[in-house]
């Protein structure tokens, strides 16, 4: 732990993050919404505009690893040591928010930024790491650049991906000097990292529902994607009785409400954000419908459940109404919980910054999910006003970007502290 | 009423009206169901076959109408009285069932072809009306034909209409030689007719279910139908928690099963066969959610409060999800019943041939529930096996046929008897 005697780590500028933030938005954002959808023009602009600040702080050991994500390195005092990694992604969604990503990049720059005008170095060498491609909107491959390092990236996997102009995964990232089947090389970089800290926005209305300005993050949660299909029987509207119906629609309609029941039993979310019905016309009974569920929950027990709930919900209500259903697998992921001694470290930080004193888990994946795959990793979480996220009014207020920033700043030099103790 | 002394009417040959429906179908159907969608080549190649067939039994008085129906009549003793018609529609859906209105016109072939040959002419003039589009699938508006006749059909608000190749309603009408501005021209035809009769497949389970062949039909169900929309918030399927989601999509399953309660309740049917998600995406919580509904009910009293109910249950359930909702008529028809004297004579004759001794509700619409607005008027339903309509394996089975083709003539027979005495 950290000597109580010793000088606190230097604090980050976080007006000038958030100036940074400004001239980045100026850049590649503005009213219409963050544009630095990965491997674009406006992408490698956003990255022009941290390669020259990082130039202004006298970094020069800027590289891009193979799977492109660029990593910045402070040398520390002590070169043998594991580093310390911060970071997040530049990258956004089309017409995405000026946070989302880009905060923990440039809150990262601004943790670089602080120790490079200390009066010492760093006890061990701080690396920030602007991962490629988190949102995987343009081939639907989330985490592309963090799942490399972590070793979970199968190139092979991905080879037919194209992207709404019809071009390969495989043409845009040669285009972006990256080339797809060498992209798993990128993992051995992480042999030098000992820990990642990641601050990012909540994305989520929790916390400034309750009035915290951030929070430490526990871990992200399970997800368990499917779909379930009902089969029934197309029928006229006028001319079925009621009781002679086999209305696959509104077995749909039984299951969105029992996986809404199913998630607040079990404290996790639950969504049916897409029900599509056949022939889906309004003098028809449905005949076919079929129900996207997204499960979630941060305990891998629970949403084992919920998953399992969720499945007798659809063959109870497919009997009821004498539908035939099916289910098939879209996507899943275990729960991922962060390294517990950052993470008491992390809500220390928080708390110290007026935030949240308990963590809270993330409903959303981040690089950091990956890397807590093989190294040790925490998050700090930012209030978004409105839980609003993936939209241009994504927003924080300064006051809670600020604390945000204090929370980092001093959960970096902590780690930083206790590595040198 | 028909003097029981008289000889009965001459039967229809059963025999022969499958026969000519077996033709009509390998001129325009087949196995991939009928394709007489109304003013296209194969609807009028339909005609011809129906106009070969009046040609053989001496049928010359044979027109059509500023409509497009098609008129046929066998001179009675009575040249003066009322008219006796009888008919439905060739024109059939895309892909459509080799029964659905084509089963009413040869039938009604058949009774002028018993009456044609018969020692006698009928005792007043006998009317076979071919209605044009009463299925409505190339512009969207149904029962045009025999809507013009019943004063119903306004050209003004049809002159927007095109079909999916891009071509307006008038220009079709005009290549088939139909002034759409002179359409409702036709009624004044109505004024030499006394009643209309029907026969038509049941479109729906109930005979069928029962072991009905046939059955007298009470009236048309009226329908009432709507888009209620709800608004929510759309939001991450990961971050926001259960109690913080005002979920459009769950607004939309509450208000579909509460329709079919409703429609329960009432003995009416109800349906929501369509439901509109946005952004409709597996990962994002719907924040607007459209639900079609469709509302029948042969009872105007009874429909009314299911249309009040289901504005109720729209309101309590937005309510309950924090969403605001909307409402937006799309259309309406208020429930026709056919004429009572009519329809006792149609069971009394269904029941004679095997059938179901009393009448059913036609959840559906026809030719004839526009007609009902200006004449007396009564149908004959067939059973349909497994209630299939508008589809290829549309079907009764020879024998059901057969005992609603035998209660039809019986029906025409005594109708015509009845206007004599």
């Amino acid at each position: 732990m950290s000597d109580p005697a010793a000088p606190g780590p230097p604090a980050i500028d976080a007006a000038r993050v958030l100036a940074d933030l400004d001239a980045l938005a100026e850049l590649t954002g503005g009213p219409g919404g963050a544009r630095r959808v990965c491997w674009t023009e406006e992408w490698q602009a956003s990255r022009g505009l941290l390669r020259e600040r990082l130039g202004e702080i006298g970094v020069e050991d800027v590289e891009v690893d193979e799977a492109g994500n660029l990593w910045a390195r402070l040398p520390g005092a002590d070169r043998d040591a594991p580093a310390l990694a911060v970071g997040s992604h530049l990258d956004s969604v089309p017409a995405g928010g000026p946070l989302d990503g880009a905060l923990g990049v440039i809150a990262g720059l601004g943790v670089l930024r602080a120790w490079a005008s200390a009066t010492d170095p760093p006890p061990r060498d701080l690396v920030l790491i602007d991962f490629a491609d988190e949102e995987g909107s343009r081939f639907g491959r989330s985490l592309f650049g963090s799942s490399a390092l972590a070793g979970t990236l199968e190139p092979a996997a991905l080879e037919g991906l194209v992207d709404a102009d019809g071009r390969t995964i495989g043409s845009v990232l040669a285009a972006a000097g990256v080339e797809l089947g060498r992209a798993p090389e990128a993992r051995r970089r992480l042999g030098g990292i000992g820990a990642y800290l990641e601050l990012h926005i909540e994305q989520g209305p929790v916390l400034a529902a309750e009035g915290s300005s951030c929070a430490a993050v526990s871990g992200c949660a399970g997800v368990e994607r499917l779909r379930i299909d009902f089969e029934g029987h197309a029928a006229h509207a006028g001319t079925t009785p009621m009781g002679r119906r086999r209305d696959a629609g509104l077995a749909a309609a039984e299951l969105a409400l029992a996986v809404e029941r199913i998630a607040r039993a079990h404290g996790g979310v639950g969504t049916t954000g897409r029900i599509d019905l056949d022939p889906g016309i309004i003098t028809a009974v449905a005949g076919r419908a079929a129900v996207a569920v997204d499960l979630r929950h941060p305990e891998a027990g629970e949403l084992a459940a919920m998953l399992e709930e969720t499945r007798a919900a659809a063959a109870v209500t497919a009997g009821g109404r004498s539908c035939s259903h099916s289910e098939r697998p879209i996507w899943r992921i275990e729960p991922i919980p962060f390294d517990d001694a950052l993470v008491a470290r992390a809500e220390a930080a928080a708390a110290a910054a007026g935030g949240r004193a308990a963590a809270i888990a993330s409903g959303a994946l981040h690089d950091a999910a990956e890397l807590a795959r093989v190294i040790p990793v925490a998050m700090v979480f930012a209030a978004s006003v409105g839980g609003i996220s993936h939209a241009p009014d994504e927003r924080s207020t300064d006051e809670d970007l600020a604390a945000a920033i204090a929370a980092f700043g001093e959960l970096a030099g902590a780690v930083l502290a206790a590595a040198r103790s």
